[in-house]
C-alpha cells in the first residue's frame, strides 16, 4: 500500500487527498512520530494528541497566507510533517536539524516563533490587525493548549482580541486536560465544566426558543416575567467565559474526529470575526503507553524509548533537580514556614516528593511565573519562607516582579533557578543564559552558583538563612567532572593559588569543569596556572581582589551572556583597583542554537580544549 | 464645629465614630485632599473616588491584622489619612516625606508595596495562604481598579485565588470606568454590562425561585424541560466572569453610599471564602473640575492647581514626550505601515495627536505591557512597523517577550522608552534606571539616548530605518541645559577633544547636562577636560576606543543602574585594548527614593558640583 505521508510535500497535498484517506494519513503520522521519537526523543504525547487537528487545520486554512501560530510550539511536529519537512524529521532537536519549536527561519509555514508559553493570541492578533490594515482577507489562527491558557499573557491577548468584531482571528484551544503535569486553577475547572455539559451547549438555541415562546401574563407579573426572561436570555447567550471576551464560542469538539473538526473550522473561518474553538483532545492518543502516562511522554529525553515496551533506558543517577528536591524536603522538615512554589514544573524542578510530603506548603500555580513571584512575596510578607523553583529561561518572565515586589522592600524569597546555563536540544528559546545578568541589575540580590551537589545542598541552606531576595542557580542534569580540589563546598570563593603562576582562570558553576580541565592542559604544557572559583556571585566579595592584582593575566570564563555578566563586573572591579595586568573575558555573545551541551560549549569556545588553546595563544603574545 | 479627621489617629478611631458622622468625615477628607494636592500635586481624582470605600474598609476590617493591599497604590491617600499620617500629609511625594504609594516601611497599615499595576491579588493570595498555614483567621483584601484588572498578572492571581474555597481573600474592584485615560478591552465592556443591569443581579435569587417553582410537564417534554431548567439555573448561578473563577460575586455596589458599603463588606467578610466585591465609584467625586476631567486630575503635577478655578499653572514648553508624539506623527505620514502601541499611556507618552490623526494605526491595549510587546511582534511579522511607547519602569514587565518574541527571530519593533532615568516624586517604584542594563543583555538590540529634542527626532528617524529590535530612551520633561557643542545631533558618538586634556568625561542622554557643566567647572579650575558623548549605546561603536587610549583618566557617568550598565561595558572594552590609564565609573547603585530629579542627582553625586569635586579629587591623587 502506498505511503500517503510521503506524498505530502505541502499543505496543498493535504487538501488534495480524498476525505476518506485522512484517517490513514493520521495513522501514518502517528507511526512516524512514535518511530522517530523512540530514537530522537522529543515531545511525543502532545503531538500524538493533535494529529487530526493539524490535518484539519491544513485542510481548511491556506498556510502560509493564513497564519498558524502554535503556542508552546512543541505541539507543532505534525505541522512540520505536513509542510515539507518529513525528509528531515529525524534531525529533530539535533544540531543543525529541525527545531523542536516553530521557527520562521526554518519554514514560511511557521508563522511565529513559539518556545515560551501563552504568546500565540497576542501574536495572532498582531497578524490579524496587520491583515486588516493591508486589506488582506486571510486569517490568523492561534493554537493554544489549556496549560498555556493559564498564563496572564494569554488573557491580555484575549482581552484585546475579542474587542473588535472585525479581527479575522481564531483561537483554537487544544484542551487535553493537562498542562505539563496536571492543570490547575479556576480556568481548568471551568473547562472541565464545559466539557462535561455538551448537552447544555447544544441546547442553547432550544433554550432561547423556549424563552421566546414562553407566555407572559398580566401586570405586574408581566413586567417581572419580562425582566426575568431578558435576563435569562442574556445569561444564556453570554454563557461562556470566552463569549464574554467578545468571541463566538464553538465547542467542545472531538479533536480526533476529522470530519467534525473540518466542519467546525470551516464555519469558524466563514464568520470573519473572532472565534474561539474549543477542541477536546487526548494527550498521547494512539500510543497506549503515552495515553496512560502522558506526563512521562510529555518530553522524551534524547535517548528515546522502546516502542514495544514503552520503557526508556535508565537515564540513571541524581541530577541537580533531584538533589534540590531532596534538600528542600530536608529543610522543610526543619522549618515549617518553608513553602515551595512552581509554575507547572513540579516534576521538572524535582518537587514531586515535596508535594507528597508537604502538600499544604506546596503550590503549583500553573504557567504563571509573574504570579508565582508576587504570590511568593505575599507569602513572605505574611511570614513564610517561599522557595520558587523555576527554569532560568522562564524566570525572565518575572523581572519586574523581582524588582518591584521582591526587592524595593526586600522579601524573604529564595529562587531555585534550574536549567541555568546551556540546556541542549530545546535551543535558543530555552537556554538559561540570561539569569545572572538579569539578577545582577537588581539591587540587593544574593546569588549562588553551585558546581556540584554538595555545593547545592550547602548553598540552599545558606541562602535560606538569609533575608531578602536570594537565588541559587544550577544546571540541567548531573555534575560536571571536577578535580578533587574543587569538590569542596564553596560558599564564597576559593583561590587555588599556584605560587609560580602569572596566569589566573576565574569561573563559576558547571563551567568550572571545562575551566579546570583547561588549567590542567596548560599546566601539562608547563604554564603554571591558578584557579579562582566563585561560589557566591552576588554580592561579589571584593575581599578576593587584592590577592589577584599581581597576576599578569586574568581570564574570566562564563557560561552565560557576556553583556551584563559577572565577567564585566569583575573587570570593572579590577580596574577600580588599578590592576595593570591583562584581563580577558569569554562568555556567550548571542543566542545559542540547539545542540548537545558539549557541542554547544565547543561552538562557543567554552570547552577545555578551546579554552586552553585560546589562553595559551593570548598569553604567548 | 470639631474637625473629625483630626481625631482619627488609627483605624480604631474610625470604628468608634457614630455611623451618622461618617459622611462628615468623608467631606473633611475630600477637603483635605483637594487643599493639600492643590499645593503638592498628586493623584487627586482616584483618591476622591475612594473616600467612602476607604472609610468602610477601615470600619469593617482590622488593619494591620487584616491586610489591605492597594493595587497601583496611588489610590491609598485616604487610607494614609485614616492610619495616622494626617500630620505628615503635606509632605506627600516629597523628599523624605510620605510616599505616594503604599510602603510597608512607612506604616504597618501598608501591607504591601504597590507602585506597578495588577500585583494586589497575587500578593493578597500570598497573605491569605500564609494565614491559613498559621491558623490566623484574618482576611487579605486586594483593592484593585478596573484598569489594573486588564493586566495579565491580575488574571493569574484570580485564576489561583478562586481555586480554594478556604482562602479568606476579598478582591474589591474599584470600578470607576477608567484606567488612566479610558479603559479598553473586553473586560471593560463586560464591567459596563454588569453596571448597566443591576436589576438583573438583584433579581438573581428571584429567577432561581421562579425556575424552582416552574411546573414540569409529562415525558418527553418533562425531560427536555428539566435539562433546560438545570442549564438555566447553572447559567444564572455562574453568571459573572468572577464567579467562574470561583469567587462569590457581590455587586455592583454604590461606592459613595457608606452604609451600603459597610453592609456588603461585612457580609463578604463573614463568608470566609474568596469573594469578589464590585464597587462602582466616580473618579474625582466631590470636586466638580475633577469629576468632569478625571484624566486631567489623575496625576496633578507638583506645581498643583487653583482650587477655585481648577486651573493648573501652565507647565509650559515642549517635553521629550510631546516632541516624540509630533515626530511620530510626521513619520507615520511618510510610512503607512507605522503603528503606535501604548499600554494605557496615550497622553503620558504624547500619543494623543497620533491617536486622532491615525486611529486605525493606533492601539491602546490597556495595562498589558507583555501583550503590547508580543502584539507588536505579530504586527511586525505581518509587515507593519510598530512603535511601542512605554515608560522605562513598565518596560521591565516585558523583558522575556523582548528576548523571546522580538529578538531570537528579530522583529522590526521600535521601543520609544519614555521616563528613562530619574522621574522624581513617584520614587523607587517608578525610576527609569534599569532599561539600559536590561536591554544590554539582549543580543542584537540597537539603542539610542537623545540628549535634546533634535537628537530625539533624528534618532527616531534613524531607528525607524533599521530592522530588528531598536529603542530610543529619553527622560521625563524637557531638555537639560547643554553647551552649544552638545546641541548637534549625535547618532553615534561625539568626541570633543581638548588637545591638552589628560582627562576624559563620558556620558549619554540627559546626564550630559551635569557632566558638561562639571567639565566647565574643571576647565575653570585649570584642568583641561575632554568630553565624549555617546548617542548610540547599543551597539557601542568600538571605533571610538583607539583615540581614547592615551587619556590618563577616563570617567564614565551614567544616570542608570551601574550593575550591567554601559559604564561596565565601556571599562571592559578599554581593558580589552590594554588601556593603562585610570578608569572610574559613577552610576546608580541602589533604588532611588522620591525627590525632585535635581535633588536626587545631588544625593547620588551625579550633579555638576559633586562630579567636579569627585573628579578633581580623584585626578589629584
Amino acid at each position: 500500500m502506498k505511503n500517503l505521508l510521503e506524498t505530502i510535500h505541502s499543505p496543498q497535498d493535504v487538501k488534495n487527498l480524498p476525505l476518506q484517506d485522512l484517517p490513514r494519513l493520521a495513522y501514518e503520522i502517528r507511526r512516524t512520530l512514535i518511530r522517530t521519537m523512540s530514537k530522537t526523543g522529543g515531545h511525543l504525547a502532545s503531538n500524538l494528541g493533535v494529529v487530526e487537528l493539524t490535518i484539519a487545520l491544513h485542510r481548511v486554512f491556506d498556510s502560509p497566507a493564513d497564519k498558524l501560530i502554535w503556542d508552546v510550539g512543541h505541539q507543532s511536529y505534525v505541522h512540520k510533517l505536513l509542510t515539507g519537512r518529513l525528509d528531515r524529521f529525524d534531525t529533530l532537536r539535533q544540531q543543525n536539524g529541525l527545531s523542536g519549536f516553530p521557527r520562521h527561519q526554518e519554514s514560511e509555514h511557521d508563522a511565529f516563533i513559539g518556545g515560551h508559553s501563552s504568546t500565540s493570541i497576542s501574536a495572532a492578533l498582531g497578524f490579524a490587525r496587520a491583515n486588516r490594515l493591508k486589506g488582506d482577507p486571510h486569517h490568523a489562527v492561534a493554537i493554544i493548549g489549556d496549560g498555556a491558557l493559564t498564563g496572564g499573557l494569554a488573557y491580555e491577548g484575549l482581552n484585546n482580541a475579542g474587542r473588535s468584531p472585525n479581527n479575522r482571528l481564531i483561537v483554537l484551544l487544544n484542551d487535553n486536560e493537562m498542562s505539563i503535569s496536571e492543570n490547575v486553577g479556576a480556568i481548568a475547572r471551568y473547562l472541565s465544566v464545559i466539557r462535561s455539559q455538551p448537552e447544555y451547549f447544544k441546547t442553547k438555541d432550544t433554550i432561547i426558543d423556549f424563552l421566546d415562546a414562553m407566555p407572559v401574563f398580566g401586570t405586574p407579573l408581566k413586567h417581572a416575567m419580562s425582566v426575568t426572561k431578558d435576563a435569562l436570555k442574556r445569561s444564556v447567550y453570554q454563557k461562556t467565559f470566552f463569549e464574554e471576551f467578545g468571541f463566538t464560542y464553538m465547542g467542545p469538539v472531538d479533536g480526533h474526529d476529522i470530519r467534525q473538526l473540518i466542519q467546525v473550522l470551516e464555519r469558524a473561518r466563514s464568520l470573519c470575526r473572532p472565534v474561539f474553538v474549543h477542541v477536546h483532545t487526548v494527550k498521547g492518543k494512539g500510543y497506549t503507553f503515552a495515553e496512560q502516562n502522558p506526563g512521562v511522554y510529555h518530553g522524551v529525553s534524547g535517548s528515546g524509548f522502546d516502542i514495544r515496551t514503552g520503557s526508556s533506558p535508565d537515564t540513571g543517577g541524581p541530577t541537580f533537580s533531584s538533589v534540590f528536591g531532596d534538600a528542600l524536603c530536608e529543610l522543610a522538615g526543619e522549618d515549617d514556614t518553608l513553602c515551595a512554589v512552581t509554575a507547572a514544573m513540579r516534576e521538572g524542578t524535582g518537587l514531586g516528593d515535596f508535594a507528597t510530603l508537604y502538600p499544604s506548603r506546596f503550590f503549583d500555580v500553573g504557567i504563571a511565573e509573574e504570579h508565582a513571584a508576587t504570590f511568593c512575596c505575599g507569602l513572605a510578607a505574611g511570614g513564610m519562607r517561599p522557595v520558587f523553583a523555576v527554569y532560568s529561561t522562564f524566570l525572565q518572565r518575572c523581572y519586574d516582579e523581582l524588582i518591584h515586589d521582591a526587592s524595593i522592600e526586600p522579601q524573604n524569597l529564595l529562587l531555585a533557578i534550574d536549567r541555568a546555563g546551556l540546556v541542549g536540544s530545546d535551543g535558543e528559546t530555552h537556554q538559561g543564559i540570561f539569569d545572572v545578568a538579569m539578577l545582577r541589575t537588581i539591587p540587593g540580590v544574593r546569588l549562588y552558583a553551585p558546581a556540584h551537589f554538595d555545593d547545592l545542598r550547602a548553598m540552599l541552606r545558606e541562602a535560606h538563612r538569609h533575608t531578602g531576595l536570594c537565588a541559587v542557580r544550577y544546571p540541567r542534569g548531573g555534575e560536571p567532572e571536577l578535580p578533587a580540589e574543587l569538590r569542596e563546598v564553596c560558599l564564597n570563593y576559593t583561590h587555588l593559588q599556584n605560587p609560580d603562576a602569572q596566569l589566573l582562570l576565574v569561573s563559576y558553576g558547571r563551567e568550572l569543569g571545562p575551566v579546570s580541565a583547561a588549567a590542567a592542559i596548560l599546566r601539562q604544557k608547563g604554564i603554571p596556572t591558578s584557579l579562582l572559583r566563585i561560589g557566591r556571585l552576588l554580592p561579589l566579595d571584593e575581599g578576593m581582589l587584592p590577592s589577584l592584582l599581581g597576576y599578569r593575566w586574568i581570564f574570566f570564563i562564563e557560561e552565560g551572556i557576556r553583556a551584563g555578566g559577572v565577567g564585566e563586573q569583575f573587570g570593572s572591579l579590577l580596574m577600580d583597583r588599578h590592576f595593570k595586568g591583562n584581563y580577558r573575558c569569554r562568555a556567550i555573545e548571542g543566542f545559542v542554537p540547539q545542540a548537545t551541551v558539549s557541542a554547544s560549549l565547543r561552538s562557543l569556545g567554552l570547552d577545555a580544549d578551546s579554552l586552553a588553546t585560546w589562553i595559551e595563544k593570548e598569553t604567548r603574545g
